[in-house]
């Protein structure tokens, strides 16, 4: 927190230099330089197309700081945790250049893979010569080992080679769920530089199981969803049917490889995706196989795919997901829950799965256009996903409860149970969420046929062209999160007309637009893209107000650890309370909210810039219990017609409680920690 | 449900028909005759000792009823699938008599161990020749694949012989818990028959355990205690001191064993007991480990031992319990969870673990003679022990949540969800209720210096003595727990002074006693056993009437899921609602109980004798919401200052409901139940 960060150099584009014709003649010879985050130019359902990461340059607001952090300290730190942990050395035991052990679980060979397309991802927005180079250290040890068939796994070699995609294997084996990490990391780095080693020896992967597998060859399972996406993109990147045929077959899953319904429920691969209706088993593996299937639904337009998907979709949003955008309800299984399954301190919520939502929702707002794809996408971002991080870019969450000790039980992940952590054995989350703040300026704009649509508020630079190829450059400026004006500024390259559509959020009650200073008539809904059709010319002015008055937000009734409760808002971020801001408090548990007197005028906005990072905190007078809780005996009759038995009524005083955004806890000392607040909602 | 069973003969004992100093002779030469479930009759810091199971003959009562099911149908049927799965064909294997795969998981030997000491306890109660014959068969085949050196496992033999022992097997292998149960087996048939075929095999494995392992020898782990109390009681029945000291050695741990905390929190073993400060981890390990450390202290007196087992068994009262007396909140680990971590749907509470909790606090209850311990086992034995074999004796539940939509989600225990399954690849359980019925009779009383101790109320006869000697019969009568009143006979052999302990249970308030028709004076207070001291002669008669009014209880407020709900409970028993009985009722989400008229008003009782084995229901006439709850979102903004936003607010409808005992949920067709409901407390 008190460290200070060496200059951040972000170098100009060689992209943002030239002029639009250029750049598309450039873009033809160098197909890499316009592929975005997922790349639907040519994907027939898609009726937004991504824009290229380096097409957009953040400023110093919010994600420009944290993808800062993340490129000085969390890629360097986590790079060296990977060496000193021998996951790289796995491949350098296979060339022979070192003699050691296999480290790891069996899908070592992944945290290396997304260490690299997280760098693939930074690098499109400007070269970064010492990741550059310890990439391609890493490219050149992995693609030696590939042998000579195009199999390339750490893991089952030697005498474990037999177990090579044998259906024992595949369930539990990740081999196609490494090579899926592989081939994204791949491209990304292809993205970036236009460097095909690993893209070229995943292709050789690729095309060995197309050649092998399928219907009438060998059965295939994915086991952990993950390919399937980075199938589909290979296709996108090559054009090779192939590819996006075999991600239909797994999707589709192999009648021949007959598992229990359980291990079918658990793993969400192995029967056809379109016969499943809600959501259950591993969270992650479902995020990934949902994004999987929506690739396939966006070069497809299998209407059975689409039916599912927003089935599934409306599952999760009508009872599975955290009010943060966390989703899985439970530890064991690292699973979904039933609906309204959400429990507070026992949350799983892993990093990965609201990142996995986040990649999800990304392709069902690229199918559709419809904001409350965004929606869900700006919760997760703000809150699930960034609580993964620490401040400092160097430790991590695994699970992110929304209630906690300040410390939980000793568990797989965290034997102390510690919350934040600098590495895990299974090191899923920290190069996921990597490769999450480093594609981010791509996830901020996307086209359409007919203009641009403004996904996400954040001080920035685009500089891009429409479908018809003319040239335009938009800035952002704005204090988002912390406030709630968004200044756009549209440069076309020269006038004409087409639609702004500009997302107001769901929680944005009472949003404001105008457009060169004058208001802009008709509804701006909350949830929906505002489509500003005009003809646009060079310094035209869009301005966006968001209300940022906290808001307090209630859960379904059949979320019972909710009942009586609210958790606050402001803005995409959602808030809790640590205990370390509430200096007379014994206990969180005594603490609860005071009606006040009508919106706006129960919190006190606050910005602090020396409080974790910056933070705007909330201050609100409400209420501590007096007495100890504790003394209260677990269960104790209840007189009808009376009220309950005596010793069981507590005398309250107010007591001033301040609110941090929950993405920022667990950054100080080890401190309780609660998002949803006992409250008298007057029903 | 509707089958006939065979009529149940209860030989007459031998025992009841010869005077008490012939007895006293006779036990002396037998002593197994005179040995409780614990034989506590030299342990130096036992207040009680245990009755003989043979001492007491149930009648046609409650548990008379469920014993019966269980010897008729529950011994015979897993005795066949313990067959038909292959885990007595283990035994065989290694004797040459059948050629087979070895079977079941590590511990598979305890299904047959604990199905004998089923058939153990049974057996004491009178003959039983099929299943002696069956009993001791198994015995043989046992027995023959010892090894000279005592060593009895049939997983760890062949290949996986050098794994035997050594501090990399025992925290999994589940040698000494296997060995435990072997024991306890071998101890229970040694009692019931006299028979120490399988006693002496058990000695020579622990003989060799305790000359080979030790303090100056090699180190040794329970990994899953059991072994404790197995080898306290061979120390009771063998009087050799070197079993009770193996046993507080294993309590103790070794520090040679150094393993990482969360191990040693999930093991409940190998660190010293004593440094124990809450209840945590696997539960069925925590309450053997519990269990294993009372006999630990009944026979040495440590005060150490005995300042932990209190502070646990206060964090096991004060917040991990539930109403049902069912322990482990979670899942993964089936392990406890924070105190008031109490969910419903997704409680774990393995019935193994309440059946610990019944061994647990049976011997606090003999260290003390306190009735709080008498009151848990009460809770445990209706509820949570009880629910756990159908009412026909063929099908176990595992979990047993206290809500469920009928299934719960496919699991490792049942792959399709189903509640209640013949047989789970994990048996732990249905042996476990059988033993625990098997020797209910043995729970019914105790002898102290001054008198006798009644603990739990069923139509019976008991023919005992005091521990001075004099011969002393008992008989109960009473429709418990469906109706309050027990008439207790006094047979003493000759007039005399001596203390009748007669318990009032916790939940009975206004319980009233009275002696040959008088009023006892003095409080008759709840949770207490009344002493009641006089000079005792033939025919003398105590009635205890306890109100069976049903009772509303409440949680603590911490108790998240269950703000706002109550439990019915009458009598010892838990009650709940199965949708079945709630024909105008679409989902118990939507149903309420309504503030009655007072106590006693609420609710009307009703006895069914055709329904459910014969139960009493009640009735209440709550509410039922109407419209579709799933309608609302997941969360919604509140506006302060006034209500909640529009669309939120139900009206209800009256409604009768029907709540049956929760130990009776799942004997019809899937349906979903609840015993959490909501309701307005009035506070």
């Amino acid at each position: 927190m008190t460290r200070r960060f060496r200059p951040f150099v972000i170098l100009a584009m060689s992209l943002g230099c030239v002029s639009a014709p250029a750049r598309i003649e450039q873009s033809a010879s160098q197909p890499w330089r316009g592929q975005g985050v997922v790349h639907l130019d040519k994907s027939p359902y898609a009726k937004l197309r991504s824009v290229p990461i380096r097409a957009v340059r953040m400023q110093d607001g919010f994600w420009g700081r944290r993808r800062k952090v993340t490129i000085e300290k969390s890629i360097p730190s986590i790079r060296a945790l990977i060496e000193e942990h021998g996951y790289a050395d796995n491949f350098r035991r296979l060339s022979k250049s070192k003699k050691v052990e296999r480290k790891g679980p069996v899908f070592a060979d992944t945290d290396p893979y997304k260490w690299i397309e997280a760098v693939g991802v930074f690098l499109q927005s400007g070269d970064q010569p010492q990741l550059r180079q310890w990439a391609e250290e890493w490219i050149d040890e992995i693609v030696a080992i590939q042998e000579p068939g195009g199999y390339l796994n750490t893991n089952f070699v030697g005498e474990k080679a037999s177990q090579r995609l044998i259906p024992e294997t595949m369930e539990w084996g990740h081999e196609l769920y490494s090579l899926g990490h592989m081939l994204q990391a791949a491209i990304a780095y292809y993205r970036a530089t236009g460097n095909r080693k690993l893209l070229d020896a995943g292709i050789k992967f690729a095309d060995y199981l197309a050649r092998d597998f399928g219907p009438d060859k060998k059965p295939l399972l994915a086991g952990h969803p993950e390919v399937e996406m980075a199938l589909v993109e290979l296709y996108r990147t090559t054009g090779e049917r192939r590819y996006l045929e075999l991600a239909g077959y797994l999707l589709n899953g192999d009648k021949r490889l007959d598992r229990p319904a359980h291990r079918i429920v658990y793993t969400f691969s192995g029967t056809p995706f379109t016969a499943r209706t809600r959501l259950q088993g591993h969270a992650v593996r479902a995020m990934y196989a949902c994004s999987g299937a929506t690739d396939y639904y966006l070069e497809t337009g299998d209407r059975q795919y689409w039916g599912t998907l927003e089935r599934l979709w409306q599952d999760m949003l009508n009872g599975k997901m955290y009010v943060t955008g966390g989703l899985g309800s439970r530890w064991d299984g690292e699973s979904f829950g039933a609906s309204y399954e959400l429990p507070n301190s026992r949350a799983y919520a892993e990093t990965c799965a609201a990142i996995g939502s986040f990649m999800w929702n990304w392709r069902m707002l690229a199918a559709t256009g419809d904001a409350r794809f965004t929606d869900v996408m700006e919760r997760a971002l703000y809150n699930a996903i960034n609580v993964g991080m620490s401040l400092d870019g160097t430790l991590y969450c695994y699970a992110n409860p929304l209630e906690s000790s300040g410390k939980s039980d000793p568990n797989w992940h965290s034997k102390d149970g510690t919350v934040r952590n600098p590495w895990y054995d299974v090191l899923c989350c920290p190069p996921n969420i990597q490769r999450t703040l480093g594609a981010l300026p791509g996830y901020l704009y996307s086209t359409s046929k007919d203009g641009i649509y403004a996904h996400f508020f954040e001080s920035s630079d685009l500089d891009w062209r429409l479908e018809d190829g003319t040239g335009l450059k938009i800035t952002q400026k704005t204090g988002y999160p912390w406030e709630g004006n968004v200044d756009f500024t549209l440069n076309p390259e020269r006038p004409g007309e087409f639609t702004l559509y500009l997302r107001i959020p769901g929680w944005a009650a009472g949003a404001k637009v105008s457009a060169n200073g004058q208001a802009v008539n008709g509804a701006v809904e909350p949830g929906k893209y505002l489509a500003l059709r005009r003809r646009w010319q060079a310094g035209d002015r869009v301005r966006l107000e968001l209300d940022m008055t906290p808001q307090l937000v209630a859960s379904h009734p059949l979320v019972l650890e909710n009942a009586g409760r609210v958790a606050v808002q402001r803005g995409p971020l959602v808030y809790c309370l640590e205990r370390t801001d509430q200096p007379g408090v014994r206990s969180l548990q005594d603490v609860a909210l005071a009606p006040g007197g009508g919106p706006g005028k129960e919190f006190r906005t606050e910005f602090r810039a020396g409080l974790l990072g910056g933070v705007t905190v909330l201050k609100h007078r409400g209420t501590v219990k007096e007495g100890a809780l504790s003394d209260q005996p677990l269960y104790r009759r209840v007189l009808t017609g009376g009220g309950a038995e005596a010793g069981t009524r507590h005398s309250s005083r107010p007591a001033e409680l301040t609110f941090i955004p929950y993405y920022a806890w667990a950054n100080r000392e080890p401190s309780p920690m609660r998002v949803w607040i006992p409250y008298d909602t007057g029903r």
